[in-house]
């Protein structure tokens, strides 16, 4: 067997998320799917970096899948023009790749692209190696409304926003706490994280851009610190208000979760190889605790 | 009367172009019927800097239209929620802009957007006065594919581009030509243009971007050129092919017209307003000549 890491990305408009669903378009399942008929073997199981909502996007997801070496070769001799006089290609595994990056360019849909098929490294884990997660959360303020063609993954809100309002808003929330304030609560999972980077810029197009970096999240948590934020940052509550929220680490109906297709994961951060397993051992005993 | 400026962008995805169409949706005959709507009158007529084909997009397009002070008056009387003492509002001109545009938004569809509505200057006009149009054309030549999140504005070119070499191609492009080699034949009208820019960068995101501009443009042009760059930039042809092209001043089925979803008007620029009558009446002399 051999594990192999992919970095990819998706427009969730189309997609009920990341998860695979009976009798439902999923990212996982596609991707699934895709891998199954490819290589010809029954549809292997992926595991992914974040595990994004419905309707949410990702630029920089990663995740892992084992197969056989076996169903990786047969794809080469399949793909290939012209093998040579013993009937079998003298290819490696970076060529097997490459063919396997083609194929699923041709046969997933162009809401989503695997941009690289590598090896993993030994102790890799697309979940549970992972040290970070980027997202980012765009906004328009705009009277006349969203560049149509980023509507996919901007929202439009219809008051003009602060940006220093919601930055002096997003201070309170850097930090380790228990965001049970932010969080849909699932029994026996803890809700306390490490928010590592909280803050909006506006881009030249005039598109807020909050990025938002985290060890990990809890359900819904991004888009429900930035509704927080949104409301501080047009004025509607004091820019106190988010870290108020936070501080009650109860669940609050004046929070908004923002729509998800203002959301985007960016990017998944991992250690150096050689502290992989480590880091993967360590997230596996804090989550089961 | 009074002449407005319209600054507006759209998704070309959905759109038959600009140009109104019986039977068809177009971004020009889905605006005059929201003008016609909101206003109370009879759909009026736009008239336009770029009219863009089927499936191009637009930024920073700009059209203007005439309509009465009367109709935009009675706009805001309708809209406004707290009339003054007399029953009129003591409202200017700026103030029923501003409602026209907040009411655009609702009404047009989300892949057509009005950024900004301004009384017009003494002599404009969108398409006469103009003196350059800036588009932008976009490919990305990544092996597993575009970015699903900008798919719609970006190509797909299945062979890597080199940049340089699309570059250097672009340089015997520039400068006043006859264009004919890369436009569409249309009797009595002339292919003379001055190409007052054409070169590639590629950005961050590895997306090659084109920036073109000319004084105007004839029909396909941008598409023509780009496409004969794109066989220069991967290799199939000699870098100094499209500039032999052009010398021959007819068109060549060699040359692959790039799709429409790759380009977008990104900007038209104006002279001073003292002399943007000056500039039409120039243009139009030499539209007729």
């Amino acid at each position: 067997m051999v594990r192999l890491r992919l970095d990819l990305g998706y427009d969730g408009t189309d997609f009920s998320g990341w998860a695979r669903q009976p009798e439902r378009r999923t990212v996982q399942g596609e991707i699934e799917l895709a891998l199954g008929k490819i290589l010809r073997i029954e549809p292997p199981e992926l595991t992914v970096a974040g595990r994004t909502d419905a309707g949410v996007h990702a630029r920089g997801q990663v995740a892992h899948v084992d197969v056989t070496l076996e169903a990786l070769s047969t794809l080469t001799r399949r793909t290939s023009a012209s093998p040579d006089s013993s009937g079998e290609m003298g290819l490696g595994v970076d060529e097997w790749l490459s063919a396997l990056l083609r194929r699923m360019a041709g046969v997933l849909g162009p809401d989503v692209r695997i941009y690289r098929v590598s090896v993993a490294p030994e102790g890799f884990d697309a979940r549970f190696s992972a040290l970070s997660r980027r997202y980012a959360y765009r906004v328009s303020d705009a009277p006349g409304g969203v560049d149509p063609l980023r509507r996919h993954e901007v929202i439009w809100h219809n008051r003009p926003l602060a940006l220093d309002a919601l930055n002096a808003a997003a201070v309170h929330l850097l930090g380790e706490h228990d965001f049970a304030a932010f969080c849909k609560k699932r029994e026996g999972a803890t809700t306390i994280r490490e928010l590592q980077r909280l803050d909006w810029v506006r881009e030249p197009s005039g598109i807020l851009v909050a990025t938002v970096v985290a060890d990990a999240f809890c359900h819904s948590m991004v888009r429900a610190l930035v509704g927080s934020l949104l409301a501080a940052g047009d004025g509607r509550r004091p820019v106190e208000w988010p870290g108020e929220v936070l501080s009650r680490a109860v669940r609050d109906s004046g929070v908004h979760v923002a729509p998800a297709h203002g959301l985007c994961l960016e990017e998944v951060t991992y250690p150096a190889p050689e502290h992989l397993a480590t880091r993967a051992h360590s997230t596996r005993r804090l989550r089961t605790l």
